[in-house]
């Protein structure tokens, strides 16, 4: 039973909403074209956030992530746009997407984006 | 003389509640159901906590985390529901609770919620 | 200026022929699909090998690699494949290469296979 | 759509029945129960075989490791029958069995079962 | 010539008690009895401490944690027991004491205690 | 309800005497004193067996390692006599076992004893 | 195609200026020459930053880091002035500069810089 | 051309005052002898510190280490004394100083000392 | 003082050899240039040899690795040539260079070459 | 009760000649001057050997390294001559000496000398 990929995020109801607490998501499989020569680019992402009344499905989430592998894509955009993706399907009360890039050029990039302000009391989560 | 899984948390009396001290037990052979799929799903929980009057008895917690093998569960609902059974058996100063679940669908999960706030001056423990 | 994905592998004169000596490529980036699901695996592979007269080139081994991505493969099968594909074009006197494929519903499956027979005094190289 | 748990274990056609190749699938989340007590025990599998006609499918692996969920199993027992059955369904050309159980009464224990001999030249794949 | 477990912890004076600094020492070799089984059980030591007037003395420290080696103690009091007779003997501006006890029922055990408030400024030590 | 520490090894029946296979047992938790000085030594052990007609009682194991814990023992007469011992109750055919003692003086010291002659073609098992 | 290595750093718009986000670029490959001996000189660099208006270009930024292998300079100084540069051709919000330098004299060397304060509300980026 | 340990420390002028950043030196090699036994001593010395207007100069920095090697020093007299002197030529807007010693009598110690305040806003740096 | 970087390289009598022994000299800084680009390329060289007669000098070496900073040179031949050299200039009974080049284009290249026959009896080094 | 540095090195009776076990003695400590500059240099042993008759006295070994503490030594001319100490004062089976000296010039040096053959059926240690 094949599934597509998709730009659709799911949600589900947070089942604990009375409570600021954290649900951490890595994601090892991301891979994208690189706009200039039409390359794969290949990245680790890790999703961190604190849900107000909606968590994101994880099979949509996978589904989602598929989505990038034929387009092409900057990774200091792409991060933003995953990161604004989540806010706009969860709304969260704070949410943090980390993008750990492959080598290109002997260089490592990494970007770290965030969305709202974490909640005070929270505690720590080492990624 | 085998022992029974249970829903029932057993506990002794804190022998220094004159000091906030923190209290960590890695719990790594936690696991329950899918409910959607019927199949195992396995996690490795710590527990971290700063007890008032009572402290959770080993024994008992290895009976309660076993009470979870034959039951469904998803990874944030039974998260929190280990919480509050533990915070209502212990009645803790503080306590934090983490679930990290092994990779399905290529994604890991992890998630991290507390019940009330961190004592001031409390040392920092790596978990 | 982007560069085409292709089966074509390049290579050049071995520039020591004289020896026996090992050239160990990590290629950590490939990724197919599935051929039942339609979905994305992923996969490292490690090519070792002791060349005759030919070499693979690093870029053609790239652009080859990059061939698989719209794909169908099984784990066992496109191993074998590759592994056959480089013998063909480089004939070397041996050849191993390893796939580490990602999990897949909670397994972890690596392939290794082999072309001749090692030559005798060859130092152990630790992948 | 859940699935059941079995016995039976599927095998599909090597694909490259010309040559001896290993296969490696790391099995990390067996558990069975404990004859003695009736309480859970947990252990690592790593399966490493060089197939003949037969490989065995990855999910009817999955189920038939499964099945021991509800099963009293002696560690040197269980590791050796899951060989026998694994031998039995696939008749391999070798196959090596490693069961790391987790840690009960502050001791360790590894089981490491095989059938067959290993073919000469097979390089080494480090578990 | 053999010397005698005891509970008499010796103190020599700060050589430095203009500064606020840090003792961090490591006690991997602590052993006592479990006081329902009788068992023996194992844990390592981190004692931190800000000496103000008095430091312990080494040998002394090792003959301190000998003594526990034939008597009965619970985690949490025993570690809880050593952070006060360390307070007791030198009266530290600030002590921290962790105690990391082997697996037991498959649960780990940590516990972190501590006396007096960390003073300000002083750089992070991890432990 | 307490055990006692005792020299006397319990065995069981090889269930798979058929076969020549590993059993190995790691136990981190082994004491004894110094007879030089009467302080303690602590020492981890790896006991890497293929058994013969007898497998060694894993709880009985314990309870012999455990019968150290107040004799006087130096570090290549004990690794010795515990390979005697074992050797002498499971009658094994092949048997290896390593003792890594802690630091002393500055210098760690490991033994490692043998028993009987490997048989040919067991798979390799990296301690 | 060979490229030329040059001080002139090439950016691009910071594709989101709306949020604070941090890019994290590692440099393994820095090498310059000793001042006093001429010999050459090794570091890794980690550049972390917080974009205003525009973001360093990646192939720019690796020849920037080429110039520096025909030219003497000190760790202090050096890491300074690829700080400044990068201050100026970027007019970061924030900007930190980590220099690793290899041991030299059996001394290990780091140099942490940094321009500008951190945001509030930046989640920690383990480097 | 030997050259001599002297407890003279070089300076050279910072080369950019106007920031405050950090220079971490590792000194894995100090060794000194322990004043009660005569045996030598060993510990890894890491220095952290924000200069003001003089750098410690790495080649004196190497003598003045060499110089206690044949000199009887306490723990922690002689971290405080390192960092005194080392606060003494150079008159650092911060620094602290940690040292590792070697097990002794089972028994690990570290000192970590400190002068003067964190400037605020200063990057952390992992020793 | 500079020295200059030189292809001559120095040896000194081996004191020992009576004794098959080896030497293994980890050369972390190995930089050349990209034929094709022009660009530099960096490697981590391991040198093990059994010498004869000739041990090479270190800081002979140390000009001979600098000597290829500024010449353009293949993995593969620069490996071989490397091995060549250093044959040639102390006829060693058994010589294996490794060299780890860092990643290009995604792919990381090891190349290990050997001259002459491991003498029986060497003990295994682990590079 | 200071003891003295001494090149007299002390054996005891091998207490199970029966047996050909082998003996892994770690050093960390060792260190000595270098013959052309007169600074110190570090180096990490590692002994291990097969006794006959005799077994090294630990507190011996341990002077008898201290004795090089303020002489001149080569690598490879000081491991050697260790190793015939050590065989000239316990006449082994089989011994095996490992130097790994600490960096210098950037180059790390390792002297790996033994003395006899391995006898045959002994199990591996991993140094
Ligand atoms: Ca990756
Ligand atoms: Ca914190
Ligand atoms: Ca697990
Ligand atoms: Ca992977
Ligand atoms: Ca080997
Ligand atoms: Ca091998
Ligand atoms: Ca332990
Ligand atoms: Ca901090
Ligand atoms: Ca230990
Ligand atoms: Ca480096
Ligand atoms: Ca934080
Ligand atoms: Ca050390
Ligand atoms: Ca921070
Ligand atoms: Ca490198
Ligand atoms: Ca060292
Ligand atoms: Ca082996």
């Amino acid at each position: 039973m094949p599934t597509e990929p998709t730009k659709q995020l799911e949600t589900f109801p947070n089942p604990h909403p009375e409570r600021d607490y954290q649900i951490h998501i890595r994601i090892p499989e991301f891979t994208c074209l690189c706009p200039k020569t039409g390359q794969p680019d290949f990245a680790e992402l890790d999703l961190v956030y604190v849900p107000d009344r909606a968590c994101v499905e994880l099979k949509s989430l996978k589904l989602y992530v598929w989505s990038y592998r034929n387009e092409g894509a900057f990774h200091e955009a792409v991060t933003n746009r995953i990161l604004s993706d989540l806010v706009a399907a969860t709304a969260p009360r704070y949410m943090v997407l980390t993008a750990r890039f492959n080598v290109r050029g002997g260089l490592y990039t990494h970007v770290i984006a965030h969305h709202g302000q974490r909640p005070p009391g929270l505690p720590e989560h080492g990624l």
